[in-house]
């Protein structure tokens, strides 16, 4: 559990660089990240590499103790290598290339880029690799922000062809795969198929999932290129790259495969502004954020790296991005903080060291304030600091236990849900982090796993959005002792986007003892009454199934007597989009069978388990009351928590 | 009345092909619409053609004693067709093709495409035309569909220059008709004139008037060609072209006049989410639709052929394409196809036989379930062929009754509001539904007829949005002895969509006893109070009118005074855009006047006259009573009809 | 105080000229604006003059004792002059050409169109500059209406790098006021750089406030062009140009240099339907605009040319342009009318003589019908002359008195504001309009001056979104008498949009005495309460800051105790944004500190001062009561005022 910041000394003069360093040292930061947006001052001139300013940084920074975190600048290449080859620009929807005059300007399937980016990364790797400053590295900058995975280049639709040759074999295998007789779409030959945009009407979801998944592979490996220049020429270091949230244009697990450690990057009110919560949601949560947007992010990024995980760039005050920028309440940058340990990040590394003055992010807070003040984020990173280092050995050392409830998260099947939405408000995204955030309110703590996870620990595994037909997980579904979850919609599609074999829920439908026969998705305003057998009533609203049972029982019901929820062993299905009362009774009652303990917490309080400590939250406007069993003692706060207040509880080794 | 289905055999497995045949017949199905979206499998590769697996699937059909709808596949030319000649496809707004990977990828202009239209239906005439399971041909599939009637190609823009050229035959002319001596926007010569788009501000709206005949009249010509060779090589058969529902890209009637049966697509519950209606209404009758929207499509298109006229393609069950695709209720299918038969309908034919497993439609449910099991629709279908059989001989077979009120709808009418809706609600189709809904909810019968069709059997005909003067229509409803009501902005526009000589209503003036001088849209939230000299009361929205009555009386005012609804003799005025209940006493009190029995209908109850029959049809979601006279019988229900239940009532013949 | 009308004899027939004019000076008109859009006319082909049409309108005009207005008319280049030249079209942001079809099809960095421009321009003025019925001259017409400020065109880019390097010099001048460090945004050379457009995300503010300015300076350039011509050749003549209203894509206080005379086209009904204010709003106002639209602008252009100014297009009935286009109740067109004159118009001229019956504006109303009929306005204009005529020597005639209270306005403020709003609805438009509301329903005079004004005579100098730090500025506020009013971001960027030295207000912190640490922008229903020292409570939304006084008091405070409003001595500053009550407090308190007397006006109710003069004017839709002190005599109207009634009186000559 440490404190990190983002610090870009190009952006400062010279001069203040040591005050700076020694400054961070007293605030209590041991990691620095710089460097990812720095070509230009690197290499100003094609060949003519500049190393006179990092180097002095670096032992500016090392001077003082601090670590580093070395970034490839890949994210902003120079103005004088995009003159020099135009091509490497992506292309969008409507043919036009994405130009120089920001970031990520630059297509994944470019061979002459990824050349560049072979050549910085290496050159870079090459003069700090095996400096004793530099503790880690972070390749390129949040794959994917401003909608970049997905470009229509001639390079891109070049790649495409031979990533399905590849995938295929045969063009016939493929027109078979995508249903191609429909509307007469066969191709004869793979040089025939181009990019799924700019058609009359939607392209086929088959051509678009596969464009889908090859824009990911191509993220992959183009950052496959950048991990193996940085182990050969830095052993020891972790690698890793800044995830953003609730971003899923590509697949996170995959290119973490090639990461020793993952990193997100925590905008909790950014992200409340700007995602799928309600307008009274965002109102509510406008300076403290949805509790549960952070912990979702930690919880999904801990199950990356077999554990491994960092907040990368943590929000310190308002943003500038968001549609609306609210400032956080005094005490939430802390409460962010702990709630990062709590769900086991090693490092907690703040964005940014100090406001920039001038250019697109001005409007961002830093630690510092751009005349050198110090900011409410730093006194905040200050506290959690010095609360760090005065709970010294009281705090546990262990690593995070695993969770006894997972949320299995499948990036493919939130792409086909995305191409296949059959209602224009069907978000998995939602509909996993609504599942995500009943569970969390009942006081229990979910592992995010992917699909290849080992599931075998858990009591309880949840898959609110899994579409994609998966034989192998169903398996070990059907293997395992836990109680497993199915949201609508799971297992409804093949690889290829179309139904799966035998009817929706396809290879889970053994599992969940029924066939959906019928879906429906909902306009605002419909909202169907479901009647619990336990006498509870619940909404459903977005999405319905028709579903005839297979041996499974309903345990709750629609008003013309069709089942809503039903139950076939240990495997529970939800046939339709329940509301948070929905989704509590349905895993309350599912926690119970799993012998689970749940909790009744006040309104926007957490608790979260790390080791042996419970770590207590109050995200609510309102002072409240919370203290585990009796045996537990208080090492940080008390049972009264003030609005934005934190308590750690010490519990029994054997609790 | 008989059933018919689409069926696609190119996408199952042949070994299915006798099995779904038989089932059709046990269904009580006589038509199967085939091959419009079959060309790749027709035609593989350039010139080469693959008979044999339709000669196969005709020939199950005939022999299970199934009658063939064979269609051109013009609407999915196939990729080496596309590649061949990249300039058969439309251009979008913005510059960019229309490009291939779903349907109607093709310019209505282009003559290299019209060849390859012509080739190849001859190529499918010349081999099935004289077949003996051929009963019709339908032509293409849905023009305009994904508007896909505007297109700014190279060959649309030379088509248009010559177009005008004979509409106008010099260009002063035309700077004349246009009136553009404004903005200096006069042309020396018919090559310098482009099409109405991308222009710094509005293009002129006769220009845009123009190019939205020009693009109708395309759409015609190439049809023409099409029903030119099944006309020569299927003699006998009737040829027809799928109609969509609420599409206004091109004329429908004048298409019309080269088919011998209208047929169209209906889908109730996609058009209730995807049009006009409110968000009310959308949640409201999500799953039965809204009862007036196939009724109006049903007598829209009965005024196309002579009366002639099927449902081409009827929604089974949920669809794919509209914003939220809800489920029927059960009964609804059943009820949505006697609806049909109840307004006229030779044939109503299903979409689809069984739902495709893949592809852009794999949520657009069938008859039947992808794993070929019978869905919802396939038992409602079943149920009404087995009625209609055992109705047999007691049900009517006299040609459809011409109603005694007919509304006027008109293209080019809809055009102009279109391009000129001064507001930016005023939608002339939306107020022609509303009137249609009023007539409808007051229990008469409507047909829907062009300005061109013979008026003088009907006593009540209304004119909602015709605002394209017309001094023909305008002399033979002076000479009816007709009700005559005109909706607001009637006959406002000359055919170059400027004002009416002599003002609005222009050559409707001697009829309406009044003059329009001046108009305003209203926007949300302005609600003018109507009082009703008959002490009613109701509410004005969108539009008023300041009108000057030149012999017309006021039946109506508005708060300050002014006539909101004036009588000339038989002749109304509506001085504005109604709410229900102005069109309730507007219409009411000319059905009064036209001697014309109305009805108090339960809420979302509506009843339909043909022949000596009378249908009641429940589309609410309660239980509702409803007879005719005493004398009636009851052929099929009864007195009390449960929700989306269904009575037939045998009158008496002279009733 | 005269009025005027704009006239397109080319648009009807020559038989009709003499009858017009007559009509006309019957109306009690005496101005009469002519050829704006006339090229097609006046040079139907390359090089080919046609003035005898033109010369015999002229001479009509004349011949009645009518004064002309003549104008350029290159906003509408005919089409075989954009056939000769396309790239004298503007460039959209996507890089299509904005083309022919309508109006204002160029490009303003065109040097082939300047040409053009300037060629007629000279034609025009060589005919007729010196004729004796031409009055003045306008230049073009309504520049920047429909976007066409910014073109991204190669004449453009070309130009902006020559503006670019004229204003730094040097390319490392510009990378550092830019902040080009930021992402590696560095260039090597002035050629490097593009339009900032295209960008993969927002592209540098700087960029964009540059890009801003130089298209701005363009506007100047082009118009001078013509002033100069037009100077030469027109010796005695006022030169104008037409501004729009709301319009911000150019500096109009620069164009005006040019200038004798600003005018402005006023469309108050249009205006309140197409911007900021709310929908409640939007239908509350909609026949009689909001009654502070119309004298916001007369306001603002009585700033541009020392004092001189004229309403250039008075609306006078419903127009076509506006999402809604309500019409004016009766008697709205008379107040306007007088209005502008209570506000210092010279001339108010109608748009425009007779509603044309073709073309795009058809639409729009005229003084007279299509028809040749007079309309509401034309009855409403006569009235108003003969009010004129009547009121006589009793009305002032002294230039218009300078008020006690200005606003200062200040265009690249609001670019600012426009490029980095920092939450999505930060309108620094609106926020000036609710400032000037605020002042202008206590009954206060209100002057919108340039920041370059002299502001020694004001007693209250209001800044509502100052938000370019102007050390001038400051330093004239702090030495003056007035009380500043500072609104939140005052200041808070420099010249390059980047933060102000110091942090915010920058360089009027010494005025305001306190530092801005924090900002914050509001989701849509955050309200924060404001509890004021003198009990009132107000509420505070859009917009909110953290400030520390330095020398400040709180005049009221947040729920957290933290400043909202802060007084200095003479200066007072909003520390976020007000409510309607929150501006009501505060501008009230600072009148009181300045020794300025406010009224308890009825709600719409607006009073203005003019000479001797005050006109009291009710928007309302009910009859109020008003009269200034007892020794004011009424020279028109009465104390009480019907729903859009007027009264004026005159007042002590030392009131
Ligand atoms: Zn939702
Ligand atoms: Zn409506
Ligand atoms: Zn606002």
């Amino acid at each position: 559990m440490e404190l990190g910041v983002c610090y870009y000394p190009e952006q400062w003069p010279q001069a203040w660089w040591e005050d700076d360093a020694q400054r961070m040292v007293q605030m209590g930061i041991r990691y620095v990240r710089i460097a990812e947006f720095a070509w230009s001052r690197i290499e100003p001139r094609p060949g003519h590499f500049e190393w006179s300013w990092l180097d002095q940084a670096i032992e500016t920074l090392h001077a003082a103790g601090l670590k580093v975190v070395m970034c490839t600048p890949t994210a902003t290449p120079p103005k004088w290598l995009v003159d020099s080859d135009p091509t490497m620009l992506a292309v969008d929807a409507s043919g036009q290339p994405r130009k120089f005059g920001s970031r990520r300007h630059y297509c994944f399937s470019s061979q002459s880029y990824r050349a560049q980016s072979a050549r910085i990364s290496l050159a870079v790797a090459e003069r700090y690799g095996k400096h004793p400053a530099v503790a880690a590295w972070q390749t390129d900058n949040e794959y994917g922000c401003h909608l970049t995975v997905l470009s229509y280049s001639d390079a891109a639709q070049q790649a495409f062809r031979a990533w399905l040759q590849k995938r295929y074999g045969t063009v016939d295998a493929l027109n078979t795969a995508w249903g191609n007789v429909f509307w007469s779409q066969e191709y004869a030959s793979f040089d025939e198929i181009d990019a799924p945009v700019g058609t009359v009407t939607e392209a086929n979801p088959a051509h678009r999932l596969d464009y889908r998944r090859f824009a990911s592979d191509e993220v992959v490996a183009f950052n496959r290129i950048q991990t193996d220049i940085l182990r050969a020429h830095s052993p020891g270091r972790d690698i890793t790259h800044n995830f953003m949230g609730f971003f899923t244009e590509f697949d996170h697990h995959d290119v973490s495969q090639d990461l020793d450690v993952a990193t997100h990057d925590s905008y909790p009110l950014g992200f409340t502004q700007d995602f799928f919560l309600s307008p009274d949601e965002k109102r509510r949560y406008a300076r403290t954020g949805h509790p549960d947007i952070p912990a979702f992010h930690h919880d999904l990024y801990r199950g990356m790296c077999k554990g491994r995980w960092w907040v990368m760039e943590q929000q310190p005050g308002p943003v500038n991005w968001a549609q609306w920028n609210p400032a956080p309440l005094d005490g939430i940058v802390r409460l962010w903080t702990w709630q990062a340990f709590a769900h086991g990040a090693e490092v907690v590394s703040y964005f940014r060291w100090r406001q920039a003055p001038f250019a697109q992010e001005q409007m961002h807070a830093g630690l510092n304030r751009p005349d050198r003040t110090i900011d409410q984020g730093g006194l905040e990173a200050t506290q959690v600091a010095q609360e760090l280092k005065d709970l010294g050995a009281n705090m546990p050392l262990a690593p995070m236990r695993t969770a006894q409830t997972a949320i299995v998260f499948d990036y493919p099947s939130i792409w086909m849900a995305q191409i296949q939405p059959q209602g224009a408000d069907f978000n998995a995204m939602e509909i996993t982090f609504r599942a995500y955030s009943a569970l969390r309110a009942m006081g229990l703590d979910v592992d995010m796993v992917s699909s290849k996870a080992d599931l075998s620990a858990y009591r309880m595994v949840v898959l609110p959005a899994h579409m994609r037909e998966d034989a192998h997980l169903a398996k070990r579904l059907a293997e395992s002792q836990a109680q497993v979850v199915l949201g609508p919609r799971s297992g409804a599609k093949n690889q290829a986007l179309a139904f799966a074999a035998g009817m929706p829920p396809g290879a889970f439908a053994p599992l969940a003892g029924l066939q959906v026969q019928r879906v429906e998705s909902l306009p605002p305003g419909v909202h169907d009454l479901v009647q619990w057998a336990n006498g509870a009533t619940s909404s459903n609203t977005h999405w319905r199934e028709d579903v005839a049972s297979q041996g499974a029982t309903a345990l709750a019901s629609f008003a013309d007597g069709k089942p809503a929820v039903l139950r076939n062993g240990n495997s529970w299905y939800s046939a339709g989009w329940p509301d948070a009362e929905g989704w509590n009774q349905l895993l309350g009652q599912v926690a119970q069978a799993a012998g689970l303990v749940t909790h009744t917490l006040p309104t926007d309080v957490r608790i979260t388990r790390n080791g042996d400590c419970l770590f207590v939250q109050n995200f609510s406007s309102s002072p409240v009351e919370f203290s585990p069993s009796n045996s537990a003692h208080c090492l940080l706060g008390a049972r009264e928590l003030a609005p934005q207040g934190l308590a750690i509880w010490k519990l029994q080794a054997s609790a």
